[in-house]
């Protein structure tokens, strides 16, 4: 029996007419670009304009693209940091019926060309940071018809436009289109370690429903009176879809730009009492030396409106956690997920009674957290049987959802989905644990899984226990081969200024806390260690650098 | 172009699934008829269980009504208090792939029996209290094949079996069924003022967004680590979602049962440690008394948990939320919504820079507030034109939505509903301003609005004023016929213990808040107004009485 509710579907333009009439005054800031200081590098100017200006910004945006003769669903890149240009995009393309297709301008310029050549973008948005790329693009990407470039340029481009020119020059989009909720609203590619980068297309709905989902108070906490940072770029899974979340709740956005050194940041957070802000760890530790720095200067920054720093994208070390909470009265909050879930899957939230600062609350917050509504998570064995949630058990992560990918663009990938008895799920490729109340424990990258004898080892809880000791930087752990065992973990680990450690006190600072055999046979100090697009460490290089080491 | 996201349906097995497993740890409380004083009038008792035995109970209740032979669609009726088995109901009876039909205690047992023949309900629980009801219902009811009693009765009823040994004896259901998003989940009636009730059948899709919106901090406020004791009844539009949000969330819920008394609400919500709860004004008027006498007595209640005080069901009076901060430091918060809308439409939330206790602050709190994400409102002329969002202009107020009526049971009451520029939009029958900032304020139900040579007075603004006097306990505005002006406004009042007014000295106490056409031509100083099953003032009756005042 149908019920009698209306058939409202669940897309973009609700978000953009909410900002557009609501909540017209408040505001977003952006660092832009203001200059060159004497070493060439770039100087920060600040932005502001309010919600009702983007909104109206946003609309011409997707005039413009109709105007351009684009069909429904087309897609339109952008290549930019965080700004308001760039929310702009967030909202005009797919309220007017495109694709927004951020690029991950990390990338080899030749990755990027494949990726733009691969999703059949006719239109790219770029950052006048990035504007030296585009004659390269232009010449790789035939299909390639109208290039803008955000913000201006000491020169005029060949074969690019003024954005601001182009926006302000149209009438706003008066109509919205008559949307589907299952239509494409945004599309982000896989970092792709392995193979070709692969596409995954949003939906409106689950847009719409990741942001109602993530805005709770027991997620990433955002409404009308935040202040929110995301440091996490635009260009990389959506900024963990905070614009939109931001966006739909009325709450002010503030963005870096390029700047994302730990004085500008600090000095930001600061000045625009930012109440949240989302970044991966190695933001964090930039930070952290900041902060200690003015600590130590007697000038302390005033953070005091700051409530929660979300991480994700790879593991927090509980140290780190501990670290921020002690010297700085800062609160570190865990996240996961990935480009296949929007991305996020799960936010560690504290149980009622456990006190947030407690041995408890430290262990469950190194945790990657519990499951947002209406996602699901289970344990996959080898041979594809469910597996216990007891804590202990570890397996391969599958999860299942309204906002999880249940396939790539092109129908690549189709090894990473599976049927379990009728229903869809993802096989994430993270090795995970989950215990009784659901809190979930990334143990490893499958790929990056350590097996010692048969028997698994954690790669990311020996890295997040070696970053503790006082002498290590950054710690990486692979795998070695190993003619006995197959796989013997070894530690690639840098070192902080003036310090060293030796391969033994190391060991003996792992003991108490790891099975013997779980220990590192060996450690190499590096100089630096291998960093992706995406921040994260790039464990396959180390990998091809040291498998031999142990037989060396 | 087609997203690549999962179809997972949103429906509500995902609750109970949370609740499962999650949260099963976490308590449901309930006040229950633990016997009879010598009055012979129930004396409550505390019964507590966790979330993971209401999941279980809940899916041995579906297994239960599978086994009876009920088909998909079928309606399972209750009519009950507030309380833990009620929940199992509102999860078991949907996952189960049936309809959850909460019928109002209140209403004449012939009304009662009328909706349940209407709706073709195939079984009935039914609250101990009101067995009574169940040998008329049985015989007015020919379809009515199995009836349930949840809790003890002194002796065996004919025609009715224990509901807790039929539940106990199931086996739980161990798979749920492939439940379509847009299928029926719950149902509720209309209070049906005017002609019969009509019925609104809410979806698995509709419920699951109420919860997803409602519960965030800018509305309701729900979260794990929350106390939530719904007053509203779970037998009037779902007690306003709050039991699906906090088994959704995770928060413990606290249920009064029948016992809705003033001493016993208070000592509940403090031992209960309660941060929010949630009911019509007149509960609070009660419960304000037993506050003001403890206080009084140099024994308060310890109420330092209590964040928030949800209010709606009709207009709040500015007076009573300055009161209740003022004496109590509690805060009031007011929503609106109707059966049609789920009920949640508004919530009264303070944009960022307004402070909460200001004049500003206060005036806004006693408007309705502003849409709930997802949801439209706007306002019509009396010829169908589109009004300006002034704060000034009356019009009346149309809704549109995911989780707003498009249609009743049955195709009634088509003229509720109406399309404009091809977008369907429900007519709420509430007369209402709408400010630039989105706030909505309620000036009338379009029947009690009172047209005066040609000119709307609001009954509501006047009440609301009137009720600050410091004689006057209840106050309602009518019109009574006048051949100058067609209607003229009359105030029927009911006084404080001890204290008198006269119609001057009320005329003097509006007259600097209103134009003096607005003043009422008299007051009626009555012994009680009378108020209807969803315990609003039934001013029809009062219109009936005393049309003809005037000419008298
Ligand atoms: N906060 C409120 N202020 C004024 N009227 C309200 C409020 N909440 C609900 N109502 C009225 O109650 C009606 C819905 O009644 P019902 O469908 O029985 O819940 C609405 O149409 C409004 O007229």
């Amino acid at each position: 029996m149908q019920g009698n509710m209306m058939d409202v579907p669940l897309t973009l333009p609700f978000i953009l007419e909410r900002v557009r009439t609501q909540y017209a005054e408040r505001e977003v800031v952006s660092l832009v670009v203001g200059g060159r200081d004497e070493a060439g590098q770039p100087v920060p100017q600040k932005h502001r304009i309010t919600y009702g200006e983007v909104a109206d910004r946003a609309l011409r945006l997707g005039a413009g693209l109709q105007a351009l003769g684009l069909n429904r669903g087309d897609r339109v890149a952008t290549l930019a940091v965080n700004s308001y240009r760039h929310l702009e995009a967030y909202l005009g393309i797919p309220s007017a019926g495109f694709v927004v297709h951020t690029v991950n301008i990390r990338l080899h310029p030749e990755q990027i060309a494949w990726i733009l050549n691969d999703a059949g973008d006719r239109v790219l948005l770029v950052e006048n940071l990035f504007a030296p790329l585009i004659p390269a693009l232009r010449a790789a990407c035939p299909q390639l018809e109208r290039v803008f470039v955000f913000g201006p340029t000491p020169t005029p481009i060949e074969g690019a436009e003024d954005y601001d020119t182009w926006v302000t020059s149209q009438e706003p989009l008066s109509r919205y289109p008559q949307l589907d909720e299952d239509e494409a609203a945004g599309m982000c590619y896989t970092s792709g370690t392995t193979g070709n980068p692969k596409g995954v297309l949003y939906t409106h709905r689950s847009t719409i429903l990741h942001s109602l989902a993530t805005a709770h108070k027991d997620a990433l906490n955002i409404g009308e009176r935040d202040s929110v940072l995301p440091i996490v770029p635009m260009f990389h899974v959506n900024a963990w879809g905070i614009p939109y979340t931001c966006a739909m709740y009325g709450a002010k956005q503030v963005y870096a730009g390029p700047f994302t050194d730990g004085p500008t940041l600090a000095r930001l957070m600061q000045d625009e009492e930012v109440t949240l802000t989302a970044g991966v760890p190695t933001i964090w530790m930039g930070l952290l030396a900041e902060l200690d720095r003015a600590k130590a200067a007697g000038q302390p920054y005033d953070l005091h409106c700051l409530q929660r720093v979300l991480v994700g994208g790879s593991a927090l070390p509980e140290s780190l956690i501990r670290v921020f909470e002690a010297r700085h009265g800062l609160h570190l909050a865990q996240g996961w997920g990935m480009t296949e879930t929007h991305p996020l899957g799960t936010v560690s939230t504290m149980p009622p009674g456990v006190d947030e600062r407690s041995d408890e609350g430290y262990t469950l917050r190194a945790k990657q957290g519990r499951a947002l509504p209406l996602v699901f998570l289970d344990l996959l064995s080898e041979e594809g049987e469910r597996l216990p949630h007891d804590g202990k058990t570890m397996g391969r992560l599958i999860t299942r959802g309204p906002w999880i990918a249940g396939s790539y663009y092109g129908g690549e990938g189709q090894q990473n989905f599976l049927d379990l008895d009728g229903e869809l799920w993802f096989d994430t490729g993270d090795i995970a644990t989950l215990d009784e109340r659901g809190f979930m424990h990334i143990q490893d990258r499958a790929k990056d899984l350590i097996k010692s004898g048969g028997e698994w080892i954690s790669s990311v809880d020996l890295e997040n226990a070696l970053m503790a000791h006082p002498a290590v930087a950054q710690a990486a752990v692979i795998a070695m081969d190993d003619p006995k065992w197959d796989e013997r973990p070894l530690a690639v680990i840098t070192l902080k200024p003036g310090q060293t450690v030796t391969h033994e006190e190391l060991r003996d600072f792992l003991a108490p806390k790891f099975a013997k055999w779980w220990l590192p046979d060996a450690t190499v100090v590096a100089e630096s260690i291998p960093i992706g697009a995406t921040g994260k460490f790039l464990k396959r290089e180390l990998r091809e650098q040291y498998r031999g080491y142990g037989s060396a």
